[in-house]
């Protein structure tokens, strides 16, 4: 029941967080791992948009099933659960005048040693909070996880 | 008004994700740049515990002056902010039957080009939440920035 | 001071619990009490729309009397509770990508033996959340209660 | 993917809310149906007694398999979203100087058409909240449902 | 249904704020006016001190009939809703390691001409909010209004 | 490191609930203290126009510096923690059905004796909270302080 070497989350972070030197070599990496990833940007002051570009995203690169509940579901909460941690109180954005710049991972596979644990999915977001003025802004990021 | 390179939050998180190989570099580069640093653990079911032992650990580095109230207050909403992100919705561990177990990294320094915006201070966390039995946990993550 | 056989919150849950079947036996049961009542239905992804949907029935239904802001105050936080449920976490629809649809039921009488207790409210709501695309959703439920 | 003729969180709640006559013909329904359940009882100003009550339960009726992380985690989602229900705002009790007194229905099975969407949990509560005191207390419910 | 010269809030308000100077001259106002009040003093980092000593203050002074819950939960949403003027997102005091020393002010009466709107209680706090050092911390405020 | 004769917030309190005989006199009152000002109303169902408000007004009045913005980071969450005291749990208006129609008053000083704590903003919400139907209303306040 012990994690693997590395997290799932801990991947989708380093996926968020890599520059433009560092992304090849952990595309390589996790092409090489278990573990299916797909990478994207949104930015948005509607909150709605962000939910929806991640969503669309993970569709489109069959991260899930897209007529399945039960994995639209899991998903969801990961990317709820992730903004949490970029809102950090209010679940809102334009409604208290703020804007994001985000990018956005999501990974999904084993990552327990146990088969029974089955796979899980990860969604990770960083980027930038603030003003709707180029500049006040400041970094933040957020991870959900959840049982797929 | 534009941000360094590499950004006060993007710092303190690489620092809690990396593993024992990477973690060396990362404080080189760290030493060479005009921020500071601190970095520890921290585990618990009692919420209060983690707030406390990051504050200890950023007034034992000289991260923040000790008796100065602004100083605190900068950091203490950091620190809750990186908290939100670890708790998704809830700021609360053993009251809902949860425990994590932490590294968090503080980071303190100009990220900004305009010397007008002045010193920032940036708290990250990763480590696992979970019920309270080896195992039963996944991965966890906060990020949080406030001026100092 | 103890609670009638069956108390305001009950009535009101399986108010909207009730399939075809069973309604009308219900709707006799209460017509036999001293509790008034009344149901619809709503659905919508906007928030606001569902709030008003339940004041406007009340308000129709004369359940509550319309100018008086003590009885519209009762009832606005019956609903807020209610919808708490529904939404566990985040009282929002649209901005987080989700609709519902529901059932909703006000009830309004004496719960409590004592007198002095007087008139309370109870609203519940019974339906699904989801994604904004059909069955792609789960039951959700949520109950309010309020003196008047 | 429509939904069963009675849905798996339908089931929970009329589990909670049945009285003594009808508790046995309830019983019954379920025990013809495919959805497995467990009922329990739990009061307590302490919130953590009541989420450790629910899941002790789950596990002695082998609703969840014990040493697995994944039904764990969706069972603990389960009942946090059905205590938000209850609370209502703040996901808390005697801190806020209040106690409850609860029924509570964990209903496991399949509850869509489509296969693929697998087996699901529901937990819900019902009873009352209120002051420390006999009597002066509201009822009080919440369903909380994840994909297990 | 307009409000009278002066609202039962800003009554509220104005007792906590007040100095020794300005105190007696306040609940001159008062004893003249149709408004029943009480005040006191209350610190902690026990959240359920504050509302205990609250609501011990409130039926000491017969500001609720003891016995009537009624009356009870009418101040008990009130006083929380005052309380969250003064937490400000997360309604905790130790458990995010701060303390809270208040003034508290008790206010009941008809605040409106229409004679239907009955009784309204409203509860005002006003003091500081910090880390559980002397001096480390800033003015806090909130205001609860409910009917009774 | 103790406060002063009269704190940040209390005179920013002070100001939104003065009425017309009483305004000038605090007006001259803060002229002479080191504190700075402004004062301004605003009343929406629309909480992105309410922050808004606040923050042009500030900025206009010279409270804080526009192109800088660790300025108006410290005035946003200033804001924020304000417009918590008014909303009371949601952070929301129209999403909910209601609107505010609200006086605010943002100041600006040395709270502290000791020179190291600088400067900190202060701001004071007042008004009414309710249906958006005129006399279905509350009064409603709140303060938010944070170091600049």
């Amino acid at each position: 029941m012990t994690q693997q070497n590395i997290g799932i989350g801990k991947c989708a972070l380093q996926l968020v967080l890599a520059n433009s030197d560092e992304i090849e070599g952990l595309k390589s990496e996790m092409n090489e791992s278990t573990f299916q990833y797909c990478l994207g940007k949104t930015g948005s002051m509607d909150l709605q948009k962000v939910v929806s570009a991640i969503e669309t995203a993970a569709k489109r690169n069959h991260m899930i099933q897209e007529g399945v509940y039960r994995e639209m579901h899991a998903l969801y909460h990961a990317i709820l659960e992730a903004v949490q941690g970029v809102t950090r109180g209010q679940v809102q954005l334009g409604d208290v005048m703020r804007t994001v710049g985000l990018r956005f991972a999501v990974v999904r596979g084993k990552p327990y040693e146990n088969e029974q644990e089955g796979e899980w999915i990860a969604v990770a977001l960083y980027g930038t909070i603030g003003a709707p003025i180029r500049g006040l802004e400041h970094e933040t990021a957020g991870l959900g996880i959840n049982h797929i």
